[in-house]
């Protein structure tokens, strides 16, 4: 027996939601370059390789140094270059074919003349995430910094890069495809601009949600979905998959249970999940669905069960009359956000006792 | 220069918070046994050491086991045990002096007959945080309980352990101090019923904003507080200190700046802050405050600055009018939660250059 809480992987089900990803971009012509951001694990990059995929998106220029070691030649880095990492990008991409993105033109002036490595580089666009990016509409910045990265000879201006992140805040599929089409409309049309004078300039785009729900991707050219390697609770309430293509939860103890209250405690805090969490339809706010667990494989979400609040090692589950369980039972949580709950653990098991290592491995 | 984001810690303001609630446990007579989830570091529990404390509470097994092989010897688990952890805890009671704690009669009755090391136990009772715990004035549960432990010849009933954790919801000094007698009453009257007959029970009690607020401990013998040797956002809001007291900041780099939205993207995320936060007077959410950083100290926080969103690797400081950083300059990130903030970065930077590890130290 593992140690608890243990993040349990059902391979059967993440090599399931590779492969449909992976037919779904030869279907469509995309190049999938999956994001490692959820697994950051060198062992499930290799299901990936499986499927001849070589290509992948990380989100920091550490996620990029641990998969070049593991032997991935082809990255792109979906984080603005910031001048303190200019030198370790430089060496980076001495040993790999790096990319990496400018999200405005003062993100880029900062840095764009440091850079001698043999760099692709995407100008980020916003087309309504609003988290980082230039306006796909503001030409001039565009123009701008399009000539900054072709001052530079040792870089390669290799297109646009979008992230549409306000998909994650949808509440339906209409509302997901509904903003994908606005996005491929925006980045059709500056491809379209750019594409007379830069012929081979591509479109990366394509999140978790978009990359799942959507069956048109006009004008695009490579996707970089990752959270659907394992999914969670908080893509099934998007529509982006069901709970039964969860790949990852967390196995842990019941430790006591308080009927007055309808509460039980169990052995799963805020170090082991993260806090993010999702409101039910009723309001309540969730931090993870529970499942029963017969120590090998978990079962459908318990309907009334959630996990309504976390402390460091705690975590309370609510409950509507009865606990179908009992103190001393393992049961198993379905995770709001997967990507967080991995970098937590650290580590993931599989079903025949063997462990496998992310980036932040434990060593205790 | 370290990668960044790191977590810098002000050793002055830290050896400070201990020394003075070290000189509080003194005055009041107090057996600081001080909280080690906070920190989770061998190194700075020698801090605690040069001022002759040698008890220390710890939120997990594996956090026993850490501290017992850095040399502690005398460690309370503050977590209900559970039967997964039987052979394991009595393994630990063969190396150190180990206590630990049942919360109900059903968490007891799971494990109780398993444990066979020389382990002091304590019951937990309930002060209003509703999280776990016995009601203090459920008599025949806890009879039941106590007759359980005494039953099992290696264990010996230590007494009563509480946690006001809703002390932590308390948005005023006065609150704290209200649920703080209010506990106090709840405890000394339980003490007197069974000291009669156990007249060695200990009262084990003390979260930081009650153990840093308040000035009286009638009928308390050890306090267990945690948090305070880093101190945070949240414990400044509550009114445990001044936000000059927080000890650790996460020094990041402006990489963006978006003057129409008011906006600035840190390299600073969910991975390194943790998604916990606190609403602001105006109802906002903030996961942060910001401060200026001169390459050795920060400043202190910069009214009008927050940081309002958090993706995996992206952090989002809203500013009011003009930002007063420029892309490329370092800021510090005071933590909402320095608890799980600590825990995620896994190290901690001294501005003599130097890292001290935590028990979930990295290795990439």
């Amino acid at each position: 027996m593992h140690r608890l809480p243990f993040l349990l992987l059902n391979t059967g089900i993440c090599k399931s939601n590779i492969d449909r990803m992976a037919q779904k971009a030869i279907l469509h012509k995309l190049l999938l370059r999956p994001h490692f951001k959820t697994h950051q694990s060198a062992q499930i990059a290799e299901w990936f390789r499986e499927l001849g995929i070589n290509s992948c998106t990380v989100s920091s220029l550490k996620m990029a140094e641990y998969f070049a070691n593991a032997g991935w030649t082809d990255i792109t880095i979906a984080f603005p270059v910031y001048p303190f990492e200019v030198d370790a990008l430089n060496a980076l991409a001495k040993q790999i074919s790096l990319n990496v993105i400018f999200s405005s033109a003062s993100n880029l002036m900062k840095s764009v003349n440091q850079l001698n490595g043999n760099i692709g580089v995407f100008i980020e666009v916003d087309v309504g995430h609003n988290r980082s990016g230039v306006d796909p509409e503001n030409t001039r910045e565009i123009a701008l910094m399009v000539n900054q990265i072709e001052g530079n000879s040792s870089l390669k201006f290799k297109g646009f890069l979008s992230h549409a992140g306000h998909t994650y805040k949808a509440t339906s599929t209409d509302e997901v495809l509904k903003i994908h089409r606005d996005s491929l409309s925006k980045l059709t049309k500056l491809k379209a601009f750019w594409k007379e004078s830069h012929p081979d300039i591509i479109v990366s785009y394509g999140d978790t949600p978009s990359c799942s729900i959507a069956d048109e991707f006009w004008g695009i050219d490579e996707i970089r979905p990752g959270n659907f390697v394992f999914y969670d609770v908080m893509q099934s309430q998007i529509g982006s998959c069901s709970t039964s293509n969860i790949a990852v939860a967390t196995i842990c103890p019941v430790v006591d249970i308080n009927q007055s209250r309808r509460e039980a405690v169990i052995h799963c805090g805020a170090v082991h999940l993260s806090k993010d969490n999702i409101k039910l339809p009723n309001d309540v706010t969730s931090f993870g669905l529970v499942c029963g667990f017969d120590g090998k494989v978990w079962s459908k979400p318990i309907d009334g069960l959630y996990v309504k609040s976390l402390s460091q090692e705690h975590g309370i589950i609510s409950f509507a009359n009865e606990f179908p369980f009992k103190v001393g039972d393992l049961v198993a949580i379905l995770p709001i956000h997967s990507c967080l709950t991995v970098d937590l653990m650290g580590e993931i098991k599989l079903n025949d006792g063997s462990t496998i290592q992310t980036m932040r491995q434990h060593t205790f």
